[in-house]
């Protein structure tokens, strides 16, 4: 049994909770968050123990942490947890700041301890079946790939002044499929935002509609359209046109009834938000993470891969503000 | 907490000892198995005592059973549990015999303890949808149903010598949707059947593709189809015409992916079998029976309803034989 | 150039006559109409002279015409036709009496003459495409077929009573479908109807609301659901379950566009009835009919496919009063 | 009877000849091209006479011509027509120097004659069924607009070397689609392309896959994919996601049919190319120029938005050589 403690008890840290407890091979032994309150309200039902973040990390029986606090503490938890010997989950994105990423991958790298980065979309299944399809070779070639995904409404204004930017904070799942659908990160990245949904968003240095494209060396292109409202639901689709055809990856909807009557043929909405749409992807996330600890094989998604992502974010945001396509280099990718 | 003992640990059993362990307000105290074994691999993981079915009619603390035996041993069952002051829930069919089944239900009549019928597919929650729109009126007054129901394989020769025949085994399911979508049960029926899958099941014999035409005496009209071999998967779909519109409820697929190419565009299949496709179902029904007995409300499928859907059965097979239209008596319904 | 009278203006004449002038390999020479204004109205902007059914009958240049005059007279006129060494395309169905189209059948067969009878849906090329794929065996042997067939609204009272009733003025239609699809006509039929839709049409002595079970001597099973108002549109579909696999033909829709709000996912209605769904299905059918009278080869529906569709109609009628199943006998078929 | 005259009589110069003479208020007097033998082609069997381009210029009884030559002499022969008092439909592009297509604006608008732009898909009922939806508010204001437009297979290299590269000669389309949608031109372009179909077109100077991304004043923002390889056929969709909704224009295909097997749920590609999908859209636009002549209204499409497009397409094909953003100037929409 894998002993794990979870920090940060938020709306995300309870989602991981019950993958942890529903995994046969885990125990979780402690809980810790800033808000005693909300450790308690996840940890008491559960019979775990609320504890201190420190006193998590001195303990030699955790070996492994989900970290799912505020991102501006996910960089020191990773190097913290590593250099005590854990084996780490973080959640998305690693940091806002890509500097502070990249010192947190190098700190990471010298411990040689495993680091997974909750990129949960990889793990939906819908997005696993159309990868396996196209890794088989079932379209040739991949060319010119569209992710697009919509939340159902805006988070608070108070929470997008805090977010990084869409960018950093909503396109980067996004971002991260398209270098894990093409196997690696890009070479440039334009990008274009506007705030139409909320002029308040505007007012934070925000946008909340967004449309970026990447291109990889040898040509690749992928286009990601993001938006806040969808208002009807959650948008997450992924379109890929290869050499000998397209892949698509359509929503889950809400239902399989239509009705039909003068008014039109009237069938389901997708479903509305992720806790709908990724619940399963949360524990299969999770069960990767252990396997990939039970058979000391590389974390699917890697620090490295938090990182590309972050980069590309860090791109998007600096090309959207210039009008000009920004490269991106090696050392933003975090080049030995 | 009700406690609850599990009668039968086949398949199905397994499926409902999920289910109640599963449900906050229950406690499964027992398992009940004629296979020693089989009790046992199901209640030891469970930490669930085994004991005899005798010992279980006999236990003063035991609220409730779940019924999930040999369909022959259904009636006695539930007049035991019944008259031991216990409530019911009692797998499909009631009984081969509509005799039989029409004395099991006087005998729980007298008792008055509560007695649910497991038609999960009531619970399914595409078919409570489509059933919830024609409830609320949205096609106006429903005039021609049809319903559609392939299984992907035929079970073992062996089992179809002892089901009571296609009619009493698979289509009593769709007999009891169409009593239930139309309020109860039809004034007659008409059926036709052939061995087409399988020869084997012709010489045992039975049929293995069916259909069978249901009129209430408004007219209203259902019709039912029936294979014991889709091959691809699970066809599960329901299509009501009303005066004001169509409803219908799909089949739930495999995935949302798709592929295009020269050859097609390519999608997913319906999901294999029960256990993907109603699984959501069982689960649903059986907190729908714990949900009645708090509330010492109405059983949402009584065993009146069991009674009518294998009255229909009991018409269907003679229809099938005959080619004459065949009336459902009163007397074939229960009538006190 | 084939020399063409067309007999009746109606509705469907007119829509045969676009048919007729559009094929380059016709010449549409004479229309005939009891209703002279009709007739007129027709010929006149085509510059065809109006001339009575006489006239076009005995004129020695006309080699082919097109009977789409009211059904009381298709027996006369296809005998006089044929008689006169003419090649037929008659409107369905062949007659309202079996007996007299079975008359019919024997006299135009003694004159060798080509009748082919306008069953326009196999010429549809949705349904023609599903033969095909079925055809060429894509899905197995055929086991249990079904046919989906909704009016939008009902056609007045007046039209019904002289319509020899929905069996053999609109199901006819399916019949000839699934004797089309399944290579022959079936052994025998069980058939249901109510008035739902309008009591007036029930007060006719007629059904507005119905289903019918063919079964063939192989087993094959047919259902086929009527209704003369889905409100909405035209319900054309067909499902083909086959032992390894199942084809469906679903209905044309208005267009492709999709709204998805709140109130769920809109999208377009069937179009609404059989011009036009079925209007590319008419002209491709006097292409078949040309086709073959050049190259001499069999009508692709031929005089006795009618008379088969008939019979079904017939069985259908007679089932539907009594209950019983009954037999399609080789005379009801025409047997020489 | 407005008698026309169509130059050019290639391959879309056919298309353009049915809807002409297919027009019951046209009459096509006269076909040019400067290959002789395809304007005999074209014009024979109709009756037709083949004339010189002068000849059909100086003919005053000419009120309309329909240009449909090769596309350097777009702009020459929209000033000869409009300067002999002609009005004139001029197929797409304008021209492939904007600066031509500029001074062409200025002479055409300076004799006030009637010029519209064969932007075909504004007449796609499937496009105009999504525009009317916007237009009439059924999504609330217009924010994240998509098109996809590829094409089935790749046109000669030789085609390519002449044809202004993707972004004037396809990508064109897409540009007036969003100018239509939006109701005027973007503000900004920004735009990557890659040759990732075939070498021998990046050896051209061109690419055969891009994406564009448009941004309007008030925030909208537009994103177009092209590829000219779609391999399975021709992808024809708009994706409009408004502040209450989200509407889709979906692919038209080839049939209705789905065949489920083990392998799947089968059903139709979309149909093959432009004139499967757009022949309809064809006669819809010419019937357009022709009411818009009759009753003296504005063209539906006017010289002014052929410019447009035509400008967005240069600034595209300059912001994917740069990776800069690109700003639409006034001087090169044709302010005044």
């Amino acid at each position: 049994m894998i002993k794990v403690a979870l920090l940060g008890a938020g709306r995300i840290g309870q989602v991981h909770a019950r993958s942890i407890t529903a995994n046969p091979d885990c125990l979780l032994v402690a809980v810790a968050d800033a808000n005693a309150q909300a450790a308690r309200a996840l940890a008491d039902p559960l019979g775990v123990a609320v504890r201190s973040v420190d006193e998590i990390i001195a303990d030699r029986d955790i070996e492994a942490v989900l970290i799912a606090t505020s991102t501006d503490t996910h960089s020191d938890l990773i190097e913290r947890a590593t250099g005590a010997g854990k084996a780490v989950l973080c959640e998305k994105p690693v940091d806002l700041s890509l500097d502070r990423a990249l010192a947190a991958l190098r700190a990471a790298d010298a411990t040689a301890q495993p680091v997974m980065i909750g990129f949960n979309r990889r793990f939906d299944p819908q997005f696993a079946t159309l990868k396996s399809a196209f890794d088989r070779g079932e379209i040739g070639k991949g060319e010119l790939l569209s992710i697009t995904s919509f939340d159902p409404a805006p988070p608070p204004v108070s929470y997008i002044k805090v977010s990084g930017g869409l960018f950093r904070d909503m396109m980067i799942h996004d971002f991260d499929m398209a270098c894990w659908i093409f196997g690696g990160p890009p070479a440039r990245i334009s990008a274009t935002g506007s705030a139409l949904v909320d002029p308040e968003i505007g007012a934070a240095g925000d946008v909340d509609t967004a449309a970026a494209t990447l291109q990889w060396d040898d040509g690749r292109i992928c286009v990601i359209k993001n938006s806040r409202r969808a208002g009807y639901g959650y948008e997450q689709r992924i379109e890929l046109l290869g050499a000998e055809g397209l892949l698509s990856a359509r929503n889950m909807l809400e239902h399989t009834v239509e009705k039909i009557t003068a008014d039109g043929a009237l069938s389901a909405k997708p479903v509305y938000f992720f806790l709908e749409r990724y619940m399963r992807a949360y524990e299969i996330e999770w069960a990767a993470f252990v396997e990939a600890l039970k058979s000391r094989a590389p974390m699917p998604v890697s620090l490295r891969d938090g990182v590309a992502a972050l980069a590309c974010a860090e791109a998007a945001t600096r090309a959207a503000r210039s009008g000009d396509t920004v490269d991106l280099t090696p050392e933003m990718l975090g080049a030995a």
